[in-house]
């Protein structure tokens, strides 16, 4: 194969200078979130406490683009442009006429993509004169990439880390330290929300939500920060697809499906958003895949309604597919991807249609992760391992096809910190943990009494 | 500092098509590597049990450069070229007037500069029709290096890993696992040697070299894979130091100082021979500090002399600085640069008065690299800290002198496998020890009696 390309580069000039915002785009009439006592319509007002208004502009923006302040710009010039990859190596292992590429976030200092929204909400807290950001973390990615962020523009960082993951990953802790920032285990004594769940003691998604907006809103100088399902977290993370958009081209290709796994969707979004507005505006016939854990099947099996962001109850109701505020995912690695809910504007485009969800377990899941770092070196982290099995069934069906499908994948973390996880699966000891039924229909019996969603 | 570039950035085709072998170039003789039985200079036969012949005429090769193979070439492709990056933002923190780049080797999928010669080395051993590579590895860096070029190139890999690291890293041994590597504690029962040295149960990197080797030695498929000191292996690395000529010039700058850290100096070889070339040919003035642990002082404190590579004694004899290949060094974290050695061709450039060795102990090393993770965001490896703190002392030298000094770090990988030293350092709780004076004069009376070097 000498002489092909294996990477597409852009230069630092070529960092896209708008984010893509898909509201404007979007087929129909987004519901809005709801004030979580009134049941009516929050304003930017209720979101007041606990973010800038800047970013709450951005929040509710229908504006199709919005122009990236230069400091962040040049914050993301320490890790973007980040390369695209041609997958050659993988192509030859699953005999497919298919062309893979995929789009590579983990060579940011975090590790993953979710630095790209985290130095956009330091910068603008700083700018609104915020000392601190609180916020939770589960697997560690999103608390290590705010530390990060933090550090860069001056602002102390507060980390409540689910009590599981705290546990078992004191690395993504040590990171977070290294980078300056105070690390809790949750649920915490510091919070009334963590004393109220002392006997979930290895806490939760939700409950370390609930902690971090606590301290929020009791602290004038202190805001909160969330790493996904906001509506301006997804659009801060569209220069990955644009970037994505320029690198096709650079290659001479357009993709029939695109690929990236959902948790709160912030990863999905930034992706797929730049390709969905040219779906949505041009008709073009791009097939997304949005890959999600079947033991926290969100998009295949949760309902559309409106739900608390967290367990306690503190959020906005956001307008989303969910399997219930108190519904608690069985433990599987991928801890990026085990959230009751979703991102609004993901979730419309599913009703919509233009997003088609799949659900996969752990082990096959796994085993695809396996198969990609002995083709392509890299190490998936366990959540974009679940597109990385939509890919293989892809590339498989294109064969079968003898069709050359284009497919792009959105390679968004590595997995050098959940070795433990391929050690276990290697060894065939790694779990394969299905959702219990009961606790999905007691989850969904808890839904909060709001309007319905058509 | 907007639109100042903070990466200089090639593209596949700039990757180097040939090596720098500086062996041609080297001031005076150099001495050759004994057999270790007749203290006669080895030749290539003395060394075909481990190596293919192709990898042995590169050893002892007279030409100034060495074409790349192609397939060598299109497997640097998936993380080469490297970026060099202006460190703006520790310039800032340091005050410095310097101008401090740094070429970073860390976006590997192994997270270090080794793949450059483990591709190299386990390309040559596939087309010679070698079936597996055995090696040792202390950190695991080299490991899993190699276990990564066997996987592209479709041969075994079996590693020897020091047993205090395999106790205390299993992300590593999982890592290499995962690129199918077979992985054993040293010392182990599965070889003579690794029998000889049960009393040693934490293991060293010589014990772990002695198994390698005599497994090698004893399976005609199988051969031998070392990581560094040789001078083929410092050959495959003068990629980094190309590509950082390349993009200094992009830069438009020269460096008056190039500092990297030296183990077995094949780091420091890489980034520093195609700029010593020049300074050997053109007479530039360039200073070169090779930085190295006060626990494992051997530029600074070994003997120059002929020794063993290994403890138990199989290897040829070497020209270097030694500290005595009996010697033990305290476990510092930069499992990297822990060995009794260094590369003869290092050691004559000290010799010769062109590299300037600096010791520097455990805890001012994590100092200077929490002090370049908080400003430039990567987390680095506890080997490169050591070049950090040497750039700390220029940049202040600089800032003192009130001269704009241009400074080059190799920085030669990530720190996110050693998360857990810089956990004891933010602590408080990191050891910082010296060697003893006793142990290092035992190991230099156990010299082999062999010719004296001038």
């Amino acid at each position: 194969m000498t002489d092909q390309r294996v990477k597409f580069v852009l230069e630092e000039q070529d960092i896209p200078t708008h984010w893509v915002n898909l509201m404007a785009d979007l087929p129909g009439d987004a519901p809005p979130p709801l004030h979580p006592g009134t049941k009516e319509p929050a304003g930017p007002d209720d979101l007041a406490p606990l973010f800038p208004m800047s970013l709450i502009m951005q929040e509710v923006s229908p504006e199709p683009e919005i122009e990236i302040p230069e400091p962040v710009r040049e914050a993301y010039k320490l890790w973007r442009p980040t390369p695209l990859h041609r997958a050659w190596r993988l192509e030859r292992e699953l005999d497919t006429p298919a062309h893979i590429y995929y789009k590579y976030e983990g060579g940011s200092p975090p590790g993953s993509h979710k630095p790209n929204t985290a130095v956009a909400q330091a910068f603008e807290n700083a700018s609104a004169g915020i000392k601190k950001l609180s916020t939770e973390t589960g697997a560690g990615q999103w608390g290590s990439a705010l530390a990060f962020a933090c550090r860069l523009f001056g602002l102390e960082c507060e980390v409540w880390m689910v009590g599981s993951s705290y546990d078992q990953k004191p690395y993504r802790r040590s990171m977070m330290e290294t980078w300056g920032a105070t690390v809790h285990r949750s649920p915490s004594e510091v919070t009334e929300a963590g004393r109220s769940q002392r006997e979930h003691s290895t806490g939760s998604l939700g409950i370390a939500i609930s902690e971090a907006v606590e301290v929020a809103a009791q602290n004038p100088d202190t805001n909160y920060s969330l790493g996904s399902v906001l509506n301006h977290v997804l659009l801060h993370q569209t220069v990955i697809g644009q970037e994505a958009l320029a690198q096709m081209a650079m290659a001479g290709e357009e993709p029939d499906v695109v690929i990236a796994c959902v948790g709160g969707g912030s990863n999905f979004g930034g992706l797929t958003f730049p390709f969905l507005r040219r779906v949505i505006r041009d008709g073009a016939r791009t097939k997304f895949i949005a890959a999600e854990p079947a033991a926290c099947p969100t998009l295949t099996r949760g309902v559309y309604a409106y739900d608390f962001g967290d367990t306690v109850g503190l959020t906005p109701l956001m307008p989303m597919f969910t399997l219930g505020h108190g519904f608690v995912p069985p433990p599987v690695h991928a801890g990026g991807l085990r959230y009751h809910g979703d991102s609004p504007l993901v979730c419309a485009l599913v009703r919509a249609g233009l997003v088609e969800p799949r659900a996969y377990r752990q082990n096959e899941t796994f085993e695809a992760a396996v198969r990609f770092a002995r083709s392509e070196a890299i190490i998936p982290a366990p959540e974009p391992a679940h597109a990385i099995r939509a890919v293989i069934e892809e590339a498989t069906a294109a064969r079968e096809a003898g069709e050359p499908r284009v497919i792009l994948l959105g390679l968004c973390g590595h997995g050098n910190f959940d070795l433990s996880a391929y050690d276990a699966y290697l060894a065939g000891k790694l779990e394969d943990p299905v959702f219990s039924e009961q606790d999905l229909d007691a989850a969904l019996a808890g839904l909060p009494d709001a309007p319905a969603l058509a």
